[in-house]
């Protein structure tokens, strides 16, 4: 394998006997150098394999053009989607989009925040992990100027910077309030996540539609789930299939769990949607491939992966550094199919 | 929002009455520092909110501690399978993972390797664009000593560098011959890709498998697909189920595609498997969703993944530049589901 040498324009200054700064100029297109010389320049370049060396470049700058995506995983249709999103908008202005995951985990998101930081691109966006309670961690882009976007799971109010959502609360609200509609009295959860969560919204909406219409709320009804995975919902669907007194329905909200509940029912019998509806949460592909086929909430991953990457582009346009922060919150809606459908 | 300000060495030398090449050897644990003073620098570095210039860093030792992954995409379960793979073994040496996707887009592709290329990073770790037939953009990786692994998706073999990979052809006709000792006698081929592409290697293994039992290869019993979609998959499958003599089994090189074909058939009333036995490909998780459950060729993504990382770290490791490189190909094996399931 041979040895590679790098080339400059030191080189090709040499080469053509023309001045490095005509080189730099010409291969910019600068309007003071001929259409000419531009030309040569450029094709002694390509010959001699000269690449622009973008680390000085963006050393000299200190951003590089580049969005880097830090989600808790990739896996999910959502956040596939997500991301498409991000590409879509960020390519049409000429950045690249770099993803890293954090595998739901603090300590990993940390570290990654770190290194995008570390390696200074332009804007960030970031959906967190779901152990994360303390988001300090990304108080050195606001302290920078780097334009930061969170997405999805979001911090807390007190955190000053652009988000972009789904009103979770009113989306656990609106999939509770169609299994009311659809005869169901004692609707079952299966909550996930810690108090910080998407999820404690979806279930606060849950609760909150019960409550209006007079149905029972009751704590075995609610089953904590310990990751978002098709055994956790199976053994919490199980769980609830047990009681004595069974639920009617069951608002589980991510359709990988809506799906496990309704693999369970049929394993046991349970007919749905007549004895068992259930409704999920994202309107994944699987919903559509479960039979009987998933009610659920959209969840608009590409436009929320739009948006974002409109703010860090329209962000790092601007001059205004006191740019009051804004969350946008794009609408769901529910998605009636025969899991739920009993009218 | 208050304007940062980069703190450099310089400003802590100042602030400690230090010379700057102490605060650089300090902040490195140089033996040469008490360790009084290492901490006193590293102290003081921090309430001041120093960071290490990773980019300066990485422009001297001309690389960057990342391993770049570029995929088609990372929307398969079996590619987000693989980059957790890649991530286990390149964490435990410390490297970041950045991932990027071409969407099976030759001129993205060549986009892309150019900007990994000239962000320098460690090595690079890619799967060929499903349009990629001319891979002539990796020979600036080959020719500056960049680690180079393909996986899954490689190219033809006069590409000398390592490759990761299955035994596509054998995948194919073990899928194939499963379906005949079920006792299929019309099989048919639901066809993806181009003749560069790893389902060419499935096809491949399906005619060879017909060859050897003496079952008839026809061409209206293979359906090209324009993409690995449920709606190319139920176009398909339709074509197939329309025909005057329709085929008793279908091998889909995909388990999208095994899926859709297994809910065309039950759509238009046709037994799965007594009437139509399916195997797909991949062992993704919605083969355990549809009815009946889908028989498939296991696809090792994690241990693949993990397999191209540790290549990489070798090569980083080696001074041996003229290392021999070698093809690493990992075993596939068939798991038979209710929808091939006859005897």
């Amino acid at each position: 394998m041979k040895e590679h040498t790098e080339v400059t324009i030191y080189d090709i200054a040499k080469k053509l006997n023309l001045a490095t700064s005509t080189i730099s100029r010409a291969l910019k297109d600068h309007h003071s150098i001929s259409k000419k010389t531009i030309e040569k320049v450029k094709k002694t370049a390509e010959e001699m394999g000269y690449r622009p060396n973008n680390l000085a470049a963006s050393l000299r700058s200190k951003k590089t053009k580049t969005i880097g995506v830090l989600l808790p995983t990739i896996e999910q249709p959502f956040l596939a989607s997500l991301i498409s999103g991000i590409e879509i908008t960020a390519k049409k202005a000429g950045y690249n989009v770099i993803i890293v995951q954090s595998h739901d985990s603090y300590k990993g998101e940390v570290n990654l925040v770190q290194s995008l930081y570390n390696n200074r691109v332009s804007g960030i966006i970031c959906s967190l992990a779901m152990e994360t309670k303390d988001t300090s961690h990304f108080q050195l882009f606001i302290d920078s100027n780097t334009p930061l976007v969170f997405v999805d799971r979001v911090p807390k109010e007190e955190f000053n910077t652009y988000k972009v959502i789904i009103d979770n609360y009113n989306a656990g609200y609106k999939a509770t309030k169609h299994l009311i509609s659809q005869g169901c009295k004692r609707i079952a959860h299966l909550a996930a996540g810690s108090e910080f969560s998407i999820y404690y919204e979806r279930k606060k909406g849950y609760l909150d539609a019960l409550k209006e219409f007079n149905l029972p709320i009751e704590d075995e009804l609610i089953v904590k789930l310990d990751g978002i995975t098709l055994e956790e919902a199976a053994r919490a669907t199980n769980k609830l299939l047990d009681l004595k007194n069974p639920p009617d329905g069951i608002f589980a909200p991510g359709d990988i769990l809506g799906v496990s509940a309704i693999q369970c029912a049929k394993k046991r019998g349970i007919k749905v949607p007549e004895d068992l509806a259930v409704i999920g949460f994202n309107n994944d592909p699987i919903s559509q491939i479960i039979e009987p086929h998933l009610s659920t909430i959209t969840n608009p991953g590409s436009k929320m992966g739009q948006a974002s990457a409109e703010i860090i582009l329209k962000t790092l346009k601007s001059k205004d550094k006191d740019e009051v922060k804004e969350t946008r919150v794009l609408n769901t809606e529910v998605i009636i199919r025969e899991s739920s459908k009993r009218k």
